[in-house]
């Protein structure tokens, strides 16, 4: 009589254990372990800004050139970045990081982009990079990239970054609300 | 007498869940949470293809230019693209998403190549993008990339893309069959 | 009182297994599961050493050109590589794979890369790619980029690789150490 209850108590434990570790992984996949949200500020090299830009087109398709975006959206053009990340959406609040990598134009028909990014800080709120990949059909009012990895405090991150664009002034300027959830935090 | 075969019981149910979680983990190494097979079709820009060009070149190296491969292999050639990805091995096929990203030709004594794209899906069927990366030894029969990362119906998924050339024709048309095992399923 | 004293048997048990996989956890975070060290050797074309170049600019900005860095601590030049990874760190050691891919340099007033590139295996010691992507301030004595994924030998992989310029000769050779340590091993 005492065993069986002891046996039934037992297993009780053991079940718990058991949905709590399955529990645990269906919020992971809902809740992020930390959210991140951050701007940043791309100008264009167009000829003029050498000064203020931030990026600059050195790949262009036959029918391009390397200060004007090419025709059929901009298809085939590849930009060089080093971008001031901020807190908030002013241009001119003080940089937080930088985003630094490359985009190129991938599609005649509308503007669309494919990302290959980090971001880097080496502030003393955050010290580290987080890296991202992926598409960004531009065109659409928010898009998800992914974070395959981080270093410093953001070590073997993993998640999704959703990106909205904040401002577009004509084809020299644009800003992009970068919203990081991470889903794996070590 | 009761107490020593109850701690054997608990003992034995202790190490069967330990046994399981590692069983779990060894079968996750081997079998696909998700396996996906598509096509992608790649027509490269050569300067008098302009309506049906999926692709260009945007960087080529000092002996290149834009609308021919290079020499050496196709060494330092640059693409952009965006490829339709179809079910079967059918160019006219319907299209139920586009390849999109880049890929280089990155060694001069044979054809080798690196990538970084995505698929993107806005279909009835798939949502979502999967994002890869790696290289593409291309003379190889099958070849294997990473799945780095993936949003909406491939939320957070990694695994293993292998490549196949199912056709090239001269330099301008290429078909590959894209064999894609998730091993991490959220 | 045989129960109880069971029932306590069976709560430390239980909480043992919980704080196991907690330590095993937080060990994972802090310990390599794989880790491994090699050295890769960049060559870059200069107009005058295509016998032994291993890596050329394909991409500049509208200031650059296709042989010589650009200006502005080479800020948009995006280079191509299939650079010999070797054991030590002598150039003339025998390879045992190639390190292929792309780097760009991303930022005008200091030198700072975005590196997305793979080493890739075909020996009895290791057959596979390992995936690499990440900011690269090479000023740093050291910088990490991250591992985002791996085949063959290195089957889904992730982790960490530290990079050392561990010569620089001019501007057409450089050296780097490359310190990998995996955290997620299959």
């Amino acid at each position: 009589m005492e065993a069986k209850r002891l046996i039934l108590a037992l297993s009780l434990l053991f079940l718990l254990s058991k949905s709590s570790a399955f529990h645990s992984r269906k919020s992971r996949v809902h809740k992020p372990c930390k959210r991140l949200v951050f701007y940043f500020h791309d100008i264009i090299y167009n000829g003029k800004n050498s000064k203020n830009a931030t990026a600059a087109i050195v790949g262009a398709p036959a029918w391009g050139n390397k200060t004007i975006l090419a025709n059929q959206n901009h298809f085939g053009d590849l930009v060089v970045f080093d971008d001031p990340i901020t807190l908030d959406n002013d241009l001119h609040s003080a940089p937080i990081g930088r985003a630094q990598g490359i985009y190129v134009y991938d599609k005649k028909e509308i503007f669309t982009a494919w990302l290959g990014f980090s971001f880097v800080f080496n502030s003393t709120e955050h010290k580290g990079s987080i890296n991202f990949a992926g598409a960004d059909p531009l065109m659409n009012k928010t898009r998800d990239v992914s974070v395959i990895g981080g270093t410093g405090d953001f070590f073997m991150a993993r998640g999704i970054a959703t990106l909205m664009t904040d401002a577009f002034e004509g084809e020299v300027y644009f800003r992009l609300r970068v919203d990081i959830q991470l889903y794996e935090c070590w």
